[in-house]
């Protein structure tokens, strides 16, 4: 697997999984109607941010992941990264890769910590893999995502330091 | 003290104060060298979200908030709000009266929470007076804000069910 800055080429096949993912519901807290073009804008970031893809050997893309300040002025030195996992691929390791690029990123480009601001507590392959690669839950806003299946549950505000 | 829509003519009063605070770079996550135009846009919304001015009996704007959603699509029924009051009228009620005008919106609106995603530790007043009504502190991430006096300092993320 490889992991290469996105271009604007690959993003009709972002597209395909990123479109299936949002209209689910289950884990961003994205508009589920939300149209193509702001969705491009949203995910492909210019410099100093960055947005990049997993590539498997026959140049199927897996998986993409943007990275980003999370606070801005005073608190420009804290990161945030956001990652989708096309499902036909899941379970092989592209989550994985794709949080550990972004962790090597923001300690690369000198920030202090990496934050998320909304991981959905019912989404526990996320949230076991972001523990795994030294993340603490910091606070949970009680019924902060309303799950299609599971109804009102917790939206974790995660960190790592770097 | 009268608490009104803000228009675009009050916004020449509105930046007097707000570019002192967000000058001295306390207790805002904005760059510190945030313009005119920029700042306008990010403080002056549009419905359904909401910007309001507390006027005092002679017509003088005392302070202001923002308020708006938190998060979207199924995260959507979680409010913030922003407030800045000139420094010159403090200690007279005015952040609690625009605070509190903050969650009756919010209540009014339907949403079901108030959160605050980051507020500088050190800003004991706002903390206290958020405190005072109903809100609770989620966690706090450790050094994210580089404070000009204390130096890195915690970012709280506060949270008031309505």
């Amino acid at each position: 697997m490889l992991i290469r800055e996105a271009t604007d080429e690959d993003w009709p096949a972002i597209w395909r999984f990123f479109r299936e993912i949002v209209t689910a519901g289950e884990t961003f807290t994205y508009p589920l109607d939300l149209g193509e073009d702001e969705a491009r804008s949203w995910w492909l970031l210019v410099h100093p941010n960055r947005t990049v893809v997993a590539v498997g050997a026959d140049g199927t893309i897996l998986g993409t992941a943007k990275m980003n300040n999370n606070h801005m002025g005073n608190g420009s030195h804290i990161a945030s990264a956001s990652y989708m996992v096309d499902p036909r691929y899941s379970g092989r390791g592209v989550g994985r890769a794709l949080c550990t690029h972004t962790l090597d990123w923001a300690r690369a480009s000198g920030f202090r910590a990496m934050q998320f601001n909304a991981v959905v507590e019912t989404n526990i392959h996320a949230v076991r893999l972001y523990r795994s690669l030294g993340f603490e839950i910091l606070g949970t806003l009680p019924e902060g995502f309303k799950h299609p299946v599971h109804g009102f549950v917790g939206l974790h505000n995660m960190y790592c330091r770097l």
